[in-house]
């Protein structure tokens, strides 16, 4: 047996099924073509602002070597697009006018940046074409433009309070930039945070030197630089906010045309059952943030509370290494097998974590209730369901902040500001569904000035949320040899995804090395 | 040298007065007259609700012994009230006729309930005549009325969201009585403690089997029992809370109508300087719930914030000791000496606190201002003073709450609900106007679950609050025989106040005798 997998996509998620799929094309039971749109193989876009400020390289962003996979077999096709789906041919129509035959299709087309309908702005959602000056920051392109401003000490102006535009002003303030986070609501991140937290994060960025405009509604650009290109970014009240560079981080939307192009699916993305295949389309897959998990059973319990894709690079990497076991089996002649593989457990509501130097935030799940707010707390209670509970620890002077919202001592919504170890046991009961102790007040104990510096105390913890790798497997690693964040990441992929997780990384090894030096 | 003093009034205050100047009474020096309104001797009122539920006897509320009193010399008269004061003659006329020259007269006639404006209640405030079922727990014939009641399992009214209120109902609905405090604010205390206190505290009353209603206005009384007493307590929504006794704790107001009728100065109390004389009258003093120290001087610094009478014991007590020391100085014919002592320190702004079994509350200074509440915290924060930051913990779920209002580290307000070592450090603090440690969630760890029974952990700071008794003279007095909180009281006088530090007390003696077993 020997099937024709064609990949039309290559990012992240792509990149991680190839890898996956690897053994099965030099076994001969896979043909692997994969098409990308941009003159580079994958590499790592969630690190596309840290190299805008220069805090890695182009090198260190790569995920696939074309050449590499060339040899191997694959046939990678880059700067080229899929026009169009032939479902009944089974065939992809590319942007060259070649046409690829598949027994397997897999979209992974990824996602755009939303581009707001400013005047100045080329609102054309497709295919915008943003004046100069004015960066979505997906690409290395995108990265060289933010790389000249901070380098050059320019004014950088950030459209968007979300987490990655947060991520971008203080790492480009940090570097020498004068950074402005222009956002609509009373505070950043918007509801994935409260009122108290957001106004903690708010002053905990200007403490970072980065100014933020809230309640700010943006209307246009101007464009009155010496080069014609981006000069202020004008607000609904009149008043402007002069900048050099606008980064626009409002968020992204799937990339699902060329899947409505041929008549399948999509809701907010494509819609995928838990087998990862469109709706009725035995040969077509879709993964990562082009896809979304809703199977057509509409009973179904688990797509109930599905939310669309998370934009995250972890859950697409979990789904690339499912799917590539299934193909496999499929490839192998084995569809018994493959359909009694498990189907890939639903992704976990998201934590959104903030980290930067001198700033930390950790939320998630619903964050809306007060402690005092009876009409909230006890909605939903009905049926032997215990009522909401919420703890809350503020302390804006000293930049910090907890929410802990239970049901029953477990978990529904975490907000934790500048307490990095408390948000991680807070993220770490969250995710396991834990129970909280009876006095919350312990959890403040760990951010404490008497507690040791070091990683999280629980081995069995993620360290590496993208990746999903625990502590437990990473100082196995570095038991094994690994004294670097590099080698550590070549042997367990941990630290590939976001990076937020190196300085944790680092603090296994030296404790390693400490231990080992003690004995 | 020999002076006629007279007292007016014969509560605990002039109870300390007579005590202090006994030594004078012996030596000659003064012949002293002391007029009590009621039947007995001095006794402790702060005591009559705990005499009211049955858990202390009158025997041991008396803080004066008439017989032995008169046997060291003292002119002991009650059962009788000061009609008249002639000043220029320099006499008091009495009640049943007599008069009674001074060279010195101290006011202490204290204080006389509220009494609100309730139909089917007498609304003269000078002389209530309550009627059937209806008490302001005041004296000893009140205490018996309560006793009643509890006694029986009946249903007390408690009118007024005060901390007496509070201890009244709490006390009575632990001893077996059905208890509902009726107050007019979104929660009780009124505007002693901030919103989230108030939601804890008003949960934990219910916790503690008290019904609270909150937001609710009073109309009347209602007299349907049947022996024509108290049967209900009218409400202005139309709606009524019935019971077979109402017990009304709508705070106190300072009796001054005998130095009114004899042209003397008033505010809210008796106006009185820092050497408790009134206003422009060398011959008459005041002390106690009567006495306001604000003197003639418009621009005394610290006179710009008194807040009139306090209406707690311990001040009084401190007024009778300096008055005591400062007439015996005078009657010895030392007027040079007299004013040579220093005046009495202001007395620091009050803390309340609530002790009882399974609740415990302590609040201080102003605690308005939320942790975002940007305008509030940086009112009043110019000319160089430093901004006023709040940090506080909620978990209403386990009934604790604390709000510390801070302005450069120093405490300017406190909440602590349900956090008895908390409360008792932070209470420390704010009278020693001592900084905080920066992480003020440290503070939290006084009531963790490892921290190990016993008293304040200083041992510099006070226990008994009433007579500012420390831990140290306390445990000297252990170590020097005393073994009971009643042998503590006679030595050091800590505990003989409101006896919320009885529990304390104990912990020390336990803790000494400990010690010595252990040694």
């Amino acid at each position: 047996m020997s099937e024709q997998i064609v990949i039309v996509g290559f990012g992240p998620v792509a990149a991680r099924l190839v890898d996956e799929l690897l053994p099965a094309v030099r076994g001969g039971h896979v043909r692997l073509t994969v098409v990308g749109a941009e003159a580079e193989a994958a590499y790592n876009r969630v690190l596309v602002a840290d190299l805008g400020v220069g805090r890695t390289t182009a090198d260190a962003l790569a995920l696939a070597d074309a050449a590499d996979l060339a040899a191997q077999g694959v046939d990678v096709r880059l700067g080229l697009r899929a026009r169009r789906v032939d479902r009944a041919r089974q065939q992809v129509l590319l942007s060259d006018g070649a046409t690829v035959h598949y027994d397997r299709l897999v979209v992974a087309t990824g996602s755009r940046p939303v581009i707001p309908n400013l005047t100045g702005i080329n609102p054309d959602p497709s295919s915008p074409v943003l004046p100069a000056g004015v960066t979505a920051l997906r690409d290395l392109r995108d990265a060289a433009v933010l790389r000249e401003a901070v380098d050059g000490g320019k004014r950088v102006v950030v459209l968007g309070g979300g987490v990655l535009g947060l991520e971008t002003a203080l790492a480009a303030a940090e570097e020498g930039a004068t950074v402005t986070v222009v956002h609509n609501g009373p505070h950043p991140l918007g509801r994935s945070i409260d009122r108290g937290g957001g106004a903690v994060l708010a002053a905990g960025l200007r403490r970072c030197g980065v100014r933020v405009a809230g309640n700010a509604r943006s209307t246009g650009v101007e464009h009155n630089a010496p080069d014609g290109g981006f000069s202020a970014l004008l607000l609904d009240d009149g008043s402007a906010i002069d900048g050099d560079l606008l980064v626009i981080s409002c968020g992204v939307r799937p990339r699902t045309e060329l899947a409505e192009g041929c008549g399948l699916s999509t809701g907010t993305g494509i819609l995928v059952d838990h087998r990862l295949r469109a709706h009725h389309e035995p040969h077509i897959f879709a993964i990562g943030d082009c896809a979304e998990v809703r199977c057509p059973d509409p009973g179904c319990a688990e797509c109930r509370n599905s939310k669309g894709p998370s934009g995250l690079v972890g859950p697409g990497w979990r789904q690339a290494e499912w799917l590539a076991e299934y193909l496999t089996l499929l490839a192998e002649g084995s569809a018994a097998g493959a359909e009694l593989l498990p189907a890939l457990p639903a992704e976990q509501p998201g934590v959104v974590v903030l980290k930067a130097r001198g700033m930390t935030m950790a939320v998630a799940g619903d964050n809306s209730a007060d402690p005092w707010d009876e009409e909230a707390l006890t909605a939903g209670a009905a049926a032997g369901r215990p009522r909401l509970q919420v703890a809350q620890w503020a302390d804006p002077e000293h930049g910090r902040y907890v929410k802990m919202t239970t049901r029953g001592g477990v978990l529904e919504g975490l907000v934790a500001v500048g307490v990095p170890r408390t948000a991680a046991e807070l993220v770490g009961l969250f995710e396991r569904g834990a129970e909280l102790p009876a006095d919350r007040s312990l959890l403040l104990r760990l951010d404490g000035p008497d507690q040791l510096p070091g990683a999280s105390a629980d081995p069995a913890g993620t360290v590496c949320r993208c990746a999903g790798v625990s502590g437990a497997a990473i100082t196995a690693a570095v038991a094994d040899g690994c004294s670097t964040v590099t080698d550590v990441s070549k042997a367990t992929r941990a630290g590939t995804g976001c990076g937020g997780c190196h300085e944790d990384i680092k603090g296994l090894i030296e404790r390693h090395f400490q231990a080992v030096a003690a004995a």
